[in-house]
């Protein structure tokens, strides 16, 4: 039953070694290149996501306590009902045939389970054509997007918490040999064997832009420690769950395990069924992706659970200086555009000394600076593939009035730098597209930019100087939270000073990134959500979102004396 | 300043490896005898208690917010008051203090914290003797206990925690490089830091009984890892605690640090202090050792902060057969007795069937065992000097009043098999002591039973049958939780039937324990409390206790390019 941990063994070493060092290593290639992977498994991946649409979703073992069909995704692309159904399912059911699974996975040594969910993350690489599409059509990335980020990165942290969970448990011996004196009494010897017990159903809520993101992480920091998992998609994206859920369950019953070790509730907007799963007395473990209201909610009411959020904040860049304006410029403006700012990594608010920036020793204006961002972001759209590309669309209409809203309160409150408006998609014109609006503020109105506007909104930040500008940026995050946060500046001693900043609210910073999208977050390297500021409680992945997931329990008994 | 580090690495390393094979080992030898230690120490040690009586505690280092005095202990040797006072503390100011203390020591290297952390655990051992008084004179234990299971074990606790501490700082690399292609921008190069930072103001709220027992554990793992420390004793063993908080401020001063990294909050029974320390918005993490009834609440309503809780249970015996009666019978009476059953590991409800026991393949009746269990609890109170080192007194006077209820509905509703009356202690004529009461009982009466009955009350249930026994003690230990449980069997299917049951419901079980004090919990070795039952929600200790005492911020920047 190990033999899928000898399978992948090679693997999981690498991969334990890379988050021991932190250097740059991945497990799944995020390119969909057919270079990489061949012509065959592209177009088998759209075959099988066009085969899925109008037809119910095709588990192949049954989910437990089905009592209907439910599911209303659209596509973000052309607007129109994917038309799959998912299996409605019976809540107490659920929870019922979940821990009833677990009884056996339980007993089961470390390295099979293990083994078994690096069998599974496998499965997932195969499928991440097909899954890439789905996303796509759910989500509403663009499709390299939805194959690297939300598929082959997010792989990789799922692999990651495997990892952090298989350390986590071997640091546990399976047995131990105990012996001392008790003055008069003589002395003892025991044997002590120690046991891994899950704590209990672990649910999973993904979110609707990157459904995966804290998917697998989740799915394997539970499964390996011995929690049946219930995978709760968000209603607009359940389709790259449900894939997932499928291997999962396939794997698993070849295996011969109970297949319900990893269930999925689908639900619509109309008809939720997420607050149900976490409310449940038997639901042990929580892992959040969403908006930070719900994720304040769950981590404020859902106490009986152990909660591991990661949500949002209004994400930052400071500038002071720079001898790179263009670099910067296209840098910033790339998180501004990439998948229409709907990242937890997106940028929003950038702060801009007032007297504008040294650049190359010469004093560039504020407003310069900001028309340089302005174009910047043009020059991204300019080519509506490199803008299908980049922005992909919006995961649903709310973000329209969001940026309505906004561009009038800017108006009146600010200046509207760059207006938002549809691009035109080359290959679904009924695309759901938005570029970026961007809007010159002063700090008297943060009432406005405090607060993460989902969506392609940001903030010019029009502050005293530098060191104001850092102050109000670092006094955001700890109080709104932030998941990334920049600086430019070609002084070592402001990038110092930023350093500390904001590292003493609790939130971790990048300095001069350009040349890359810096909206990403490799997995292995970077320890994503610092679990300090409200844009979460918990990091993807380290120790702490593993140890708590199983305890010990031991028995002990006299050693047998020798003869 | 990682003098202290190099000074005690190699006990560090040692306790590393214990806690990593679980053998026996210890770092503070728990006899006090003058053998091991010289005859200076315990009459210095001895010298140094009578010396603090009725004087206000000494601490060289005043202690912030000062506004007054408190602190009433009455010694249940003597029953007179030891009239040392301590200083009442203002919450705010002493918050605010510890807050501003955190500022350099979360800067401070993890082998510098570490080192000083060793040398704070140092200096406790160098003062075991003193503390033994301390600890006896308020928690009511005998000389010997209070210096190995209050003192010296303790100690080798806390050491288990900083090993905890440090074994997970260690896992996260201080800096790493990293590099990767990105399609058509090229190569990015990143140099990351990555800094751990604390998660705000510990607050260890100490019980009666075993003051040091979590707070030595608690200061550890909350000072290692980066967080000032309030402790909290309870108002009847303030003094044991204070020793603690006097050694740690001065190791911290001596090491050019912040003493009000750790502090202390005494009160008295009548102005109590402990609720404005948990609910103060800057707590950030709770551990508590005490009552179930107030460590529930702290798990219900002091959800800001991370709680870790020991409390207690119905700790059982079930009883199947034995090939040594009066083995078993001694072990087990060893337990009702030991600290007047006021131990966490106190054994109270003994299941044994109706139809009685095999003992070496004969049937020895119901009556004939609890008769046994009697006699053996006589035979270690035969000699004053015995049930003095064994029992020593009761930590309060409600215990008498517990055991007056207890008898009355024992009486209603059961058998008494033996009445509990004072001993009469050899040193102290007025000393505050119960030997064991012992009630016969039938599962029917469980309402009884079936909480902790704090104090030297055990119960002796006539079940159906083994099987029977087994499913009530185990059903308890699930829904009314359990730090300790035994078996006694001659059965290997028996045995292993009874670790599984036990096991599954989230109890550790010792199996035929004898020739020893059973009651012992081992440093390095057993994990005490399983955080699956509701004596309480954590470990001490093991990863779970220490991973999120801390976070990781990280700082990426380009890395230098070779000229």
């Amino acid at each position: 039953m190990s033999a899928y941990f000898t399978k992948h063994q090679e693997t999981l070493e690498k991969a334990l070694d890379a988050c021991t060092k932190r250097y740059a290593w991945t497990a799944y290639p995020e390119s969909p290149s057919s270079k990489i992977h061949g012509h065959e498994p592209p177009a088998t991946g759209k075959k099988n996501f066009q085969d899925k649409l109008n037809h119910p979703f095709p588990f192949t073992t049954p989910m437990p306590g089905v009592s209907g069909e439910t599911g209303a995704e659209l596509s973000p692309y052309t607007r129109k009902p994917l038309g799959i159904t998912y299996p409605k399912v019976d809540t107490e059911e659920l929870f019922s045939a979940a821990t009833s699974a677990m009884a056996e996975w339980k007993k089961t040594a470390t390295e099979t389970r293990v083994g078994i969910c690096m069998e599974i993350l496998d499965r997932c690489a195969e499928q991440l054509f097909e899954n890439a599409h789905a996303t796509m059509h759910t989500s509403g990335q663009s499709f390299i997007m939805a194959f690297a980020g939300s598929g082959a990165n997010a792989l990789d942290r799922g692999l990651e918490a495997l990892v952090y969970a298989y350390k986590a448990m071997k640091d546990i011996p399976e047995s131990a040999s105990w012996e001392r004196r008790f003055g008069s009494d003589g002395t003892a010897a025991l044997e002590k064997e120690f046991r891994l017990m899950p704590v209990g159903v672990s649910v999973a809520v993904c979110c609707a832009t990157f459904p995966l993101w804290n998917g697998y992480p989740a799915l394997m920091a539970s499964l390996a420690t011995g929690n049946p998992v219930i995978l709760k998609p968000h209603p607009s994206a359940i389709l790259p769950v449900a894939l997932v859920v499928e291997a999962a369950r396939s794997v698993l019953k070849e295996a011969g395990f109970d297949a319900n070790l990893v269930t999925m509730v689908a639900d619509t907007r109309e008809q939720p069924a997420t607050l149900p799963l976490l409310q449940h007395p038997d639901t042990a473990i929580i892992d959040f992706t969403g908006s930070p209201t719900f994720g304040q909610w769950i981590e404020d009411n859902c106490r009986r659970a152990q909660v591991y959020t990661e949500t949002a904040g209004c994400n930052s860049v400071v500038i002071e200086s720079t001898n790179n304006i263009r670099g910067m410029t296209k840098a910033i403006a790339h998180s501004l555009c990439q998948a229409s700012a709907q990242m937890c990594t997106s940028v929003q608010n950038i702060h801009i000394p007032e007297q504008g920036i040294l650049v190359n020793g010469e004093q560039v204006s504020f407003d310069d600076v900001a028309e340089m961002l302005v174009s910047a972001v043009n020059e991204h759209l300019e080519e509506p593939k490199m803008a299908a590309f980049l922005c992909g669309t919006l995961v649903n209409d709310e973000i329209y009035s969001t940026l309505d809203r906004i561009e009038g309160q800017g108006k009146q409150r600010g200046k509207i730098l760059r207006k938002s408006s549809p691009y035109n998609h080359p290959e679904f014109p009924d695309a759901r597209t938005a570029t970026p609006l961007m809007i010159e503020v002063t700090p008297g109105e943060k009432d406005i930019y405090r607060s993460e506007l989902f969506g392609p909104v940001s903030f010019l930040i029009k502050g005293k100087n530098a060191d104001t500008c850092l102050q109000e940026a670092t006094t955001d995050a700890k109080e709104c939270g932030a998941i990334t946060s920049h600086v430019y500046s070609t002084s070592d001693d402001f990038l110092e000073k930023a350093q500390d900043a904001y590292n003493d609210v609790g939130a971790s910073v990048a300095c001069n990134l350009m040349g890359m999208p810096i909206n990403f977050a490799a997995a292995y390297s970077d320890f994503h959500v610092t679990g300090l500021n409200p844009a979460g409680n918990a990091c993807l992945t380290d120790l702490a979102f593993v140890t708590r997931r199983f305890r010990v329990v031991q028995r002990k008994k006299p050693a047998l004396k020798e003869q």
